[in-house]
């Protein structure tokens, strides 16, 4: 579901339906904003994502604006019936926080009214599946040679990714079930990041990261997710990996060499054998000195992916921390990836990247989690229930 | 100049003007969504805020939904011909940033055209005034018995507050103006805070903290705010105190202890005499069982101001840490309140509130920074010329 159903059928529940008639037109181009032409009626706030149904939400749709991804620990000696307590109380507060309504212990329920197209997806981790005394269809990532794992950025049972178009609401709801969760489990990391505000471009663009590159092109868009993300039975996998951009090193960087280590233009995001954002690559195309356009250690060219069933649909987002005194920047990207099977279609573009990608030098993984995510579940249900239940 | 005006300025520079025609309906009351009936147009990303004038900008200004508070330390030594500089690299580039142009050695241009009502905006600590010889116009607030003040939030001899409606683009000038002031001056602290995000809600509209609690309902509007901000010469003063939501604590109290120690109610802002948001709270007015309907503890009868001159422009932003392993948020109100003069103004109110205000219990003050805002410059000048140079 994009967000342009969601603007228009937020604009129908609030009885906008004739002020919202100005209808959406897409830009020619990423981030140019001239040539923008659309009207946005003010149902941000109001508009709303099912929870209920075969998938879960916060997958497929266009990123919110905001998210916070929050990872719990299971205490020793948890078990499955445990598990499904912990996962009906929060699978019917996110229920009800998605559709602006308070949570059944809400303690701040004038939080509640502006879901801002709000998503809670729940990841199952490895320990989870063990907990419960079921094989895991997940597994750990194998180490990859850039790698400089943190503890405090890894791992986990249990993921919430909560988004939404509003922080105060990514706030409030996070707040709220991290209470149900927490006496089944304790914080294990928390990581809050962003996308451009709503209005800022149309929905769909693609994004930039804080080292300016379009984040996000080659993504399978429309018919191209479902073979690429969804098992029959609705379930899919999420992989979360926090990546430190070594942003310093970036910035002395010519932009002709910035551009050789992305393969693409900069400002338009075209590749370098094209002009335009969606050219497909020509891997077959000289420059004028007669080397590849696409140099062959550029980030396009190692993560390229032809087999639209290979494709990782890419959910990024954002992150800027504190900088140090020397005022040194601590940014980056809470890189996040949907696919079917991580073992055939994550691992090797990782382990593609993790050779040879000349961005590798800018970008520092420091954080890495992966989880099952179970399929969607009835308003009678919660998720998980047809594994746990 | 009002966030209205901003969106009209914009559509028309991006030649929009008919789709923008729909023009803006304030709502009737506080974030009942199905009461507004707006139309924006997606202008969020290319608004600006002019630079320069005799005022600094991002004070009177609707405050857009995401900021950075900056403060530098200088270091011993700093002379006033060196401040010169420094502000004057500042200032070019702030000027650039703001209207959407990259900063002069922009590393990442590619993040600067769209400013989305970006404003940075210059405050002066005491230690900056010391440095270049100079009496300060501002002094150190006294101790208050409830503050809990904590070094890393506290203090700092200058001040970037940068605030845009887009989290993007004040996470690149900050990076930017960091990198512009760091020959000079070593980053002291940096707050990161929120407010809702575009089209969530009506511009002006009163905003609610992570309590829940509509936050500045009593703010001056309009002409109001002239005689309580601004000096003669288009200085002002800044307060940023950083308060920790006591919020477990807060969570426990039910509706009407949180909405008598507020002296509103939590869901339409009314004062508890009243009906409405505005409503002028009635201390004479009592309630079915005799006692006053605003009881003398509550935050609104402690903070209550009547002399227009004597209020304060409070512009605060929520900000959002990471929670502990037990679940407990790090959360709060980074408060921002400009005014003429500290002594006259802001103390007066913060001492009423420290010594009796029911709040109290659940606010503590654990950052407090106190700086002079420079006049505006001209475009051929820099923020500070008339105090530096």
């Amino acid at each position: 579901m994009t967000s342009r159903r969601h603007l228009l059928t937020g604009a129908a529940a609030a009885g906008l339906g004739a002020a919202a008639g100005g209808g959406l037109v897409a830009a020619a181009r990423s981030d140019t904003p001239t040539s923008v032409a659309a009207v946005e009626s003010l149902t941000t706030g109001t508009s709303t994502v099912p929870f209920y149904g075969p998938r879960q939400a916060g997958v497929a749709e266009d990123p919110p604006a905001h998210a916070a991804f929050v990872a719990f620990t299971l205490p020793a000696g948890t078990d499955r019936r445990a598990l499904g307590r912990m996962m009906r109380l929060l699978s019917d507060d996110a229920g009800r926080l998605t559709q602006g309504v308070p949570a059944l212990g809400d303690t701040d329920a004038t939080l509640a009214p502006l879901p801002s197209r709000l998503t809670v997806t729940f990841g199952f981790g490895t320990g989870l599946y063990r907990a419960a005394g079921l094989e895991s269809p997940v597994a750990d990532l194998p180490k990859f040679k850039i790698d400089r794992l943190e503890q405090r950025w890894s791992g986990g049972d249990l993921l919430l990714q909560i988004c939404a178009d509003d922080p105060l609401t990514v706030a409030h709801t996070q707040r709220m079930l991290i209470k149900d969760a927490r006496p089944f489990a304790a914080v294990r990391w928390v990581q809050q990041g962003f996308r451009r505000s709503p209005g800022v471009q149309a929905p769909e663009h693609t994004q930039r990261n804080v080292m300016g590159q379009l984040d996000g092109t080659a993504n399978p868009r429309g018919a191209e997710i479902d073979p690429a993300v969804w098992n029959d039975d609705g379930s899919t996998t999420l992989v979360v990996r926090r990546m430190r951009a070594e942003i310093e090193k970036w910035d002395i960087l010519s932009v002709a060499d910035k551009e050789n280590a992305v393969g693409r233009r900069l400002d338009s995001g075209a590749p370098l054998s094209g002009t335009q954002e969606h050219d497909e690559p020509d891997f077959t195309k000289l420059d004028a000195s007669g080397l590849p356009a696409m140099p062959d250690f550029s980030h396009v060219t190692r993560a390229r992916v032809t087999d639209p069933s290979l494709k990782l649909l890419r959910r990024p987002y954002n992150y800027d921390g504190v900088p140090n005194a020397a005022g040194q920047p601590d940014s980056g990207l809470i890189f996040a990836s949907y696919q079917k099977d991580v073992a055939r279609q994550f691992i090797p573009i990782q382990q593609r990247l993790a050779d040879k990608d000349v961005l590798n030098e800018w970008i520092t993984p420091i954080g890495s989690a992966v989880f099952a995510i179970p399929p969607g579940c009835t308003d009678a249900g919660w998720i998980g229930d047809q594994v746990l239940g």
